[in-house]
């Protein structure tokens, strides 16, 4: 199945690919067929969708949701390279912060997020090695920040 | 001399490779001769050897230990997709991510525990770049992660 | 125009490159044109130009300016690896950590002392993925540390 029926079959909507906020861009192709996303926030329509450190200002399920808000983001910006979603075919690598103080434990679940949707997306192709662990802070203090490594078709 | 005859040598038994908690997977090959592998706890036999922040509830030696079991755990990981040790032939890179607090600096000398066994094991060829840092809090509250990229033999 | 020609307009010299501190490497070539490059500290002669946490102990104009040494010091380790400084064409990736406490939120602006620099280094073939994050603590208590991915021309 393709990603672009997968994700209608999902009633999702490709967010609008983010933009550059400084001298970098959202995404590159890297030599072969992977294309590296920049880190993204959990922005929606420009806004984060929850801000502050986790637990104490947004819970575990209020982060897991961000997580996939940041994935979906990066989709969009490695759609964009890849100039068509179905020349996507897999998810190499999530690289995934949360914002939490000392002895936070839980960012294997928060960033679940993003893996979960990784695989409902590209099936066996999306099974990825990852990265969760804590950031003391992030960006425009978001709660999440995520970056990834997608494949092409080769 | 092979890695399976220096592991020998050092009287280094390979722990069981780790298992995928979630929809991801603990090591993945990379185009080319690269795997690239998931972040490493220091787990023993399903358990963390330590647990906490780093000097607080750890001290260095001992999160120098834990930085060394979650190399192996990684190698193990790698070795599982490499299928044969034999088939390993160095190490590109180490990131490893120590529970600390503001104005802690000692993250190389704990890290160290990983990158020294890479040279044991491998020689010239287990000469890695490496990124050591704190993080603010780690999966399962411990007190070193490290992710790794080995290579394969062309 | 070439590295070392826009390196002499832009009144830059190249600092000594850094030494490895430990059993790892300042940089190793990987497979094809990639240069990866160790996590780099603002260190200048051997010295930090600045320490602790931003933006208590070291202010954002004063952070970004150490983003832009710890780029420096990278640019050096990757050239000293080219053997030419024009053999570098281009900047494929920036990760940028700063040492802060919760709720901090500036670290694109901090981090922009290397990625301007890279643009203003390598033009287009500059623009590069990034991630930037806080850190609880990082070596010898700096307030920014950052790794990179440079190419080498095919």
């Amino acid at each position: 199945m393709t990603l672009s029926s997968r994700l209608t079959e999902m009633n999702l909507t490709l967010p609008k690919a983010p933009q550059a906020l400084a001298a970098y861009v959202p995404a590159r192709r890297r030599m072969g067929n992977q294309i590296l996303v920049s880190g993204q926030l959990p922005l929606r329509q420009g806004k984060l969708i929850a801000q502050g450190s986790v637990p104490v200002n947004v819970n575990i399920q209020e982060a897991k949701v961000c997580a996939a808000q940041c994935f979906l983001n990066g989709l969009a910006a490695a759609v964009e390279i890849a100039s068509n979603p179905d020349a996507l075919s897999g998810v190499l690598q999530i690289t995934g912060y949360v914002q939490s103080g000392p002895r936070f434990a839980q960012h294997p679940q928060i960033i679940n997020g993003a893996s979960d949707l990784a695989v409902q997306l590209f099936g066996e192709a999306g099974h990825h090695v990852r990265l969760a662990l804590g950031a003391s802070s992030l960006p425009l203090d978001a709660p999440v920040e995520i970056s990834m490594i997608f494949l092409l078709q080769e």
